[in-house]
């Protein structure tokens, strides 16, 4: 247990010096079948593999393709085989495996799983890497089969630090029991987070990590950077700011430095290294935003938790697909207007390992976004576990520094299918609010009081991410996470 | 029968001389109980009670309000009272009732249907002026009460408009028939409308008319005109046009001039009122705009569709008030920013009766959204009669003449807290699909073909805009209801 601003939370930490016990966790377990090829499927066989072989088990891990997937390829060079038995047909690795990681992307989850699950044997168990499913099923009424387990065990910020998994350093992750029909489901769960080398696990629900994962991700990394800046980037534009200062001053202020200061020395850093006239700058952008972002977060929270967030993207989906007459739409490119353009050139001209300076008002901005989104997500009765691990450090350790070296449209026109579609839907709507409230309410002097700032230096959630820093796998913090986005 | 784009599709004539078949349509009915206190609720009463007079029926239309209303003092001064009994509570008048007509508002009519429902006798009536409910109850998968009969009329455009119907002079309308438990209700609908002087009234269905009337009024009215100017009067004004002048090549030339054209000679005029060079600005606009707007309507279309969009309100209609420890967020206003500032100033100076000139460029950027929008509905089988009433002639006849008069904020800012919504939800998404993609692409002079155009010069709706535009009310066209609105 440790304690997270006054409350108890449970976690496990991993190791190597637990693989012996991965015998014992997976037990009636002969082969663990992985199924899709998201950027997770081979990383986590990999990781997989590595360990079980050091932990002595004789566990098969096999990975299940569509026969003449273009993938073959890719996993043969990692060395699964099919004379080895270890790579095979998805339905053939489905009936054979006694766990199934199902690690194909949220759409083809949502298009297939009842073809997937109906191949699965008895008392066989589910592993997934996100809610994701459930808040898809609970949209259609649909329940999952009764006479499996299903599991979870989500990696955070998987993406950008799949080396880190492959590699063996491992990432920090959640875990779900869901369905246990026979007792062996957690210690399942656990022995696979173990196997994946995660430092800690943290004990969450299929349904609080859909909401969470999909919240942080989608609203915000997907949408809120973006909109933010090409707010600010207008607002100090039409004050006379430089086109490529404008740049630096939104975009890299927030991925670059700030980014860093929170990830190795927490929020309260960013605000206590500003001058006088800084913290008043940055007290006044805090106080703007902080309730038309809030606004925005809690519509996105309800929409992911009631499931409409989820059909809506499904709907999306659909309609890369000529249908009713009406044509394919296909996304286009969203990096072509100004920001963007200067941006590149910035990006193009920057020393290496710039992290530009902290503009106060973008920081204020910025903090404003993250402490309404830790709000909701309190409010909402998650734990800050899961707070922090979705909505700060994934944010300050993975995505904002992966923008940083790549650009944000390198994230929206890269990313998967929803990732792209939500940061289509929210970043014009974290724009306006910024522009029509926030910057209206600045031009016009409007006087702020002081709960916000004080509330804001006296939250309890700035000691609960300094314990959960240290939890970090140790080669993590800050400048390293930034050097390591570089080289990926 | 009327003969549109070559389809047959029925219309049904009204007016003051079969006012005399008004007692055998009503047959059964001996009083007409009006629920909800929308702005149609006191129209509809005073409309319905002079023609039944005038028909020479002895039906009484009674209006049904909650004990201790503000609106009681207000109904009461329209000559509804208690002590003729045309005035009472609201569950009395719902179990006396043969017919209801349920007017509330949606937000009303979602969260009380059942109570409402459960109060009406059995093989009476139930009248319904928008097919909104029938959207939330299939989201809800719940159905109607079967012993009831069930029937819409939908007048069309009646929110500015309602003096019109109060005055007598009438308004177009759809009707519908969802379920008839005795036979009456075609009768019964179609007496309604021309109760209310509905000059024409077409078929639909409940499900086609919400699907439509949300689609036309939320996402477009309150929303596209709002994002089409916010995001041509940033472009323009960075191309070095003046404030004011960008204004007025904006909002003005859409809800003024081109609406004017519009409404009195269609579509093709604003194209052919062009000089050559206006024609080459118009084509390269609408070449640029027609497909970043479809794929927007198209999503606003498909989430109305499903119920998501009706959902979604309803959820954010819950966050008006404080929960779960988080605010009440009443929406603020949102016509601080600058192109409102000029566009209050612009209003305030301009001569009486002011339309403005057709800017060219903006003139293509709405009829591509004009055409987009005809194109999605005609895709997704709805009638030209309903494609035009919705999308067309509501667009041009009541509500741009009311945003030219009043300003688009007065709209967004003053309508039923599900409008507002709407269009702060839509309006960034029109913004941001014009800016990223159409402008972006004329900025790079990105060649475009003739097809979209000589499609829009060959389309069959034009013919079929004028058809319906004879059908219109003889006092209505064009300037007249700019001036009438006015006045309201």
């Amino acid at each position: 247990m440790i304690t997270l601003a006054g409350n108890e939370e449970g976690i496990v930490r991993g190791g190597r010096d637990l693989f012996h016990l991965l015998p014992e966790a997976f037990r009636g377990i002969k082969q663990i079948g992985i199924v899709g090829w998201s950027y997770q499927g081979l990383a986590q066989a990999q990781s997989l593999r590595a360990s079980l072989v050091e932990a002595k088990s004789d566990i098969v891990v096999k990975i299940g393709l569509r026969k003449r997937s273009d993938f073959y390829v890719e996993a043969r060079s990692a060395g699964f085989t099919e004379e080895t038995g270890t790579l095979g047909d998805i339905y053939e690795t489905l009936v054979e495996s006694d766990l199934v990681l199902l690690l194909n992307s949220d759409a083809a989850q949502a298009y297939n799983y009842e073809e997937i699950l109906s191949h699965m044997k008895p008392a066989s168990i589910l592993g997934l890497s996100h809610g994701y499913i459930l808040g898809h099923l609970q949209t259609q009424g649909v329940y999952l089969r009764r006479n499996i387990s299903v599991i979870a065990v989500c990696p955070k910020g998987i993406g950008p630090s799949r080396k880190r998994m492959t590699n063996g350093a491992g990432t920090n992750a959640s875990f779900a029991v869901y369905q246990d029909v026979d007792g062996r489901a957690t210690d399942v769960a656990l022995g696979w987070s173990v196997a994946l080398v995660s430092p800690f696990t943290f004990a969450t629900t299929l349904e609080s990590e859909y909401k969470s994962n999909i919240f942080g991700q989608w609203g915000i990394l997907f949408g809120a950077v973006r909109g933010i800046a090409e707010s600010l980037f207008k607002w100090y534009s039409e004050k006379g700011m430089a086109e490529d200062l404008a740049y630096k001053n939104t975009v890299e202020c927030i991925t670059g430095n700030v980014s860093r200061i929170i990830s190795t020395e927490g929020m309260l850093s960013v605000y206590n290294s500003l001058s006088a006239q800084g913290k008043i700058d940055f007290c006044t952008a805090y106080n703007a935003s902080y309730h038309p972002f809030m606004d925005i977060l809690y519509e996105c929270y309800e929409d992911v938790a009631s499931g409409l967030e989820i059909r809506s993207v499904l709907l999306a989906g659909c309609r890369t697909n000529e249908k009713d007459g009406l044509p394919a739409f296909s996304m286009g490119k969203i990096d072509q207007t100004k920001i963007w353009r200067v941006g590149e050139k910035v990006r193009a001209t920057r020393p290496e390992g710039d992290l530009g300076a902290v503009h106060p008002f973008t920081a204020g901005v910025f903090l404003a976004l993250l402490m309404a989104q830790v709000q909701v997500l309190r409010m909402k009765g998650h734990s800050y576990l899961e707070i922090i691990s979705e909505c700060v450090i994934e944010a300050v350790d993975v995505f904002c520094p992966y923008m940083h070296t790549h650009g944000v449209s390198s994230v929206d026109d890269n990313c998967s299918t929803m990732a792209r579609l939500e940061s289509r839907k929210w970043a014009p709507r974290f724009h306006y609010a910024l522009t029509q409230q926030a910057l209206v309410a600045v031009d016009c002097n409007t006087p702020f009081g002081q709960e916000l700032i004080s509330n804001f230096l006296s939250d309890p959630v700035h000691g609960a991410i300094k314990v959960c820093a240290q939890l970090r796998p140790t080669d993590a913090p800050g400048k390293a996470d930034f050097a390591q986005v570089d080289s990926n």
